[in-house]
């Protein structure tokens, strides 16, 4: 190997840079001379905004670091690039300094939209006779993406999610007086990241009453008549709902809200404010005492819960790429393939990145047992090996230490 | 010591448990028999729901899984009891119930208004000649106790707070496309919890760009320009603010949003909603992207995140309440005194509980730099002790382990 070429690409999560590592060290172990790193992504390549990433991670103490930093090292984009075509100036320029940097190999850490940004590329390096390989890494806290089993980012992200709501469920029943707790998760067209609070519930919680995903539309006389019952036990419940949940008409559930209220300024719907609406409705309806909450973008970056099952398979994936355009593969992506749930065992794999590219994976109706707003023993199953170990922060007065990129 | 008596009231903490295990374990050392838990604080006394404590705490492991659980393990109230007088039904049934227990000291670990039931207990006490000793534990995440020189609670909160701003702050950061990111934290009088965002800017962070206080009025105008400014820069950055800040008319920030949106569904004013009004603001100032956020209830029961100087202080004040009754002292707080910032040191001490009782404790107007939304390092070298160290959660398939009470 010569050099190659890394970039992190759509939103954070709190295991992208682990991901990252396994690039750097792996090229380096294979004999890559420069590892760059492309700052913002793409767009930041367009730039020529690139780093060397030895001057960061030829020091192990910042390799530890880089895998304990949430968000996205480099800096990340949202940036579709248009349609491969001979030609184009958006191609000539990227392959003109991927060229320029004699660069052998380029990684592009992300979800689907930068599985289609692999794909394009690889499409017109094929066009093109160019000797560059493409190699995908699956990164998301919404866990959508087709073809592998999960992506890195998601495990972290329910170990937060699952660890504070066991917390709010216990905040909750502090009182005798009960309240109806909504607790809003990401999420807006798969309900993965939400479904972990069915890790909840054990000998030591109550767990979570309801989970309302975005793969079944809510039926609001229905969901009513289900907390009246246990409104009328006298019970706190905690209730974890979709950001993305909508009615039978399509509509999500936010907007049933005064739609004043749920718009931003710019007149664009938001999404959020259907944990409110809801506390709102139950509030109205039953006379309870009820809370609503958002777990926010506190979920996607939370790397001082980071799950080490996850860190470790998302440092893995970025190594196993490199292992893979070392072997001359290219217009891939890495993925993960699971054998078994108990012991927990996941093989490394790869797949054609087109097969990923754009498709958004959902939770399969058949684990989801929508009459009462739970979810089966399989996606149970499925979830709690990824959560599982913890990788410790390193503390530095009290805070998680992180590393930076002097941009 | 023969038996003893231990409620918890008002709000949650991720460590009143530390000082319900540092009671128990001190009374259990000077030879108490019996150590009683009242379920449900003083509300739950009048109701006779009491819980033999070594039914959960003879037992070492529980000891340790009690010293992680948030909120109140016991269950809480909010009960005001009435002004003492002879022969008055609700102390008559009270003191019964302690005679017929053959209670020598009865401890409270609370808030304001749980050292005003201390007050009103040990002064009937004194009334009707009676022998039982009333001694009150601090505790509020809020941190605004009279006297002693913080409470337990609030370290840990502000460990959660502080760990949590950092990541939004990379989060923030993630794209060229700048966004300003408001977070609103709890603190209706005091803003104590939001100053603990000046924790945040180290080698390895850019900080929190403004830190809005209830102490001071803000000026909307004078607000903005300062935004401005940040957004001149094409900067991203995250805004920390107290919910109950307020505008020099006297109104909540929140309340400046449509009256209708912020009032809950009995017509109660809500403060939360004064991230989101700013958020709006700005973006249609400056017509820029923003983002609004709570930490909610979050913040007052991460355990997940204990600060060890926090716990350590929370189970010592337990302790040192029950050496003060059994050196018979009666009608006094627990308090800590701070003898030094570096090394840090906090002494033992004790007030008497009158002292304590209703008063609110605010952040010294010298210590906030009113024109800049920064405070001085006075703050910082105030907070920072108290969120050092980390008590590691017992980790069980992925989730901190709990203790729970089977009410």
């Amino acid at each position: 190997m010569k050099n190659v070429i890394v970039g992190q690409s759509g939103g954070p999560t709190a295991v992208i840079n682990a991901s990252l590592l396994g690039v750097y060290r792996k090229a380096k172990e294979l004999g890559a001379n420069k590892v760059y790193g492309m700052v913002y992504g793409i767009q930041g390549l367009l730039e020529k905004r690139l780093v060397d990433l030895d001057e960061y991670l030829a020091d192990s103490g910042n390799q530890e670091l880089l895998k304990r930093t949430p968000s996205a090292f480099l800096g990340s984009c949202r940036y579709k690039l248009p349609e491969p075509a001979l030609h184009h100036p958006t191609y000539e320029k990227i392959f003109a300094i991927l060229r320029e940097l004699d660069i052998d190999a380029f990684f592009y850490i992300g979800g689907n939209d930068s599985m289609d940004t692999i794909s394009k590329l690889s499409t017109y390096s094929c066009m093109t006779y160019s000797d560059t390989l493409f190699v995908g890494i699956p990164k998301t806290v919404d866990n959508d993406l087709a073809i592998t089993d999960h992506t890195p980012g998601y495990g972290s992200a329910c170990k937060y999610i699952a660890n504070t709501l066991k917390e709010l469920v216990r905040d909750g029943l502090v009182y005798q007086n009960p309240v109806i707790s909504v607790v809003e998760i990401m999420g807006r067209d798969a309900g993965w990241l939400t479904a972990s609070a069915c890790l909840v519930k054990d000998d030591d919680c109550e767990g979570v009453e309801m989970i309302l995903l975005p793969e079944l539309t809510v039926d609001i006389p229905h969901f009513l008549q289900k907390v009246g019952a246990i409104v009328k036990q006298g019970k706190s419940a905690v209730i974890a709902v979709s950001e993305g949940i909508k009615v039978a008409d399509g509509r999500y559930v936010c907007q049933l809200a005064d739609e004043g209220t749920q718009k931003d300024p710019f007149g664009h719907v938001r999404l959020a404010g259907t944990s409110r609406y809801l506390a709102d409705l139950i509030a109205q309806t039953y006379g309870c005492r009820t809370k609503s909450m958002e777990l926010s973008f506190m979920q996607r970056s939370a790397s001082h819960c980071q799950s080490l099952t996850d860190v470790t398979e998302a440092e893995s994936l970025g190594a196993y790429a490199v292992q893979l355009a070392y072997e001359d593969k290219s217009g891939i992506v890495a993925t993960l393939v699971r054998t078994s749930n108990n012991p927990y065992n996941c093989k490394l794999d790869y797949s054609a990145v087109h097969h990923v590219a754009n498709a958004v994976k959902k939770i399969p109706l058949s684990w989801i047992d929508g009459e009462n707003y739970q979810v089966t023993q399989e996606l149970v199953d499925y979830i709690r090996p990824l959560v599982e170990g913890h990788l410790e922060p390193i503390w530095d007065k009290g805070l998680a230490k992180h590393l930076i990129l002097k941009k």
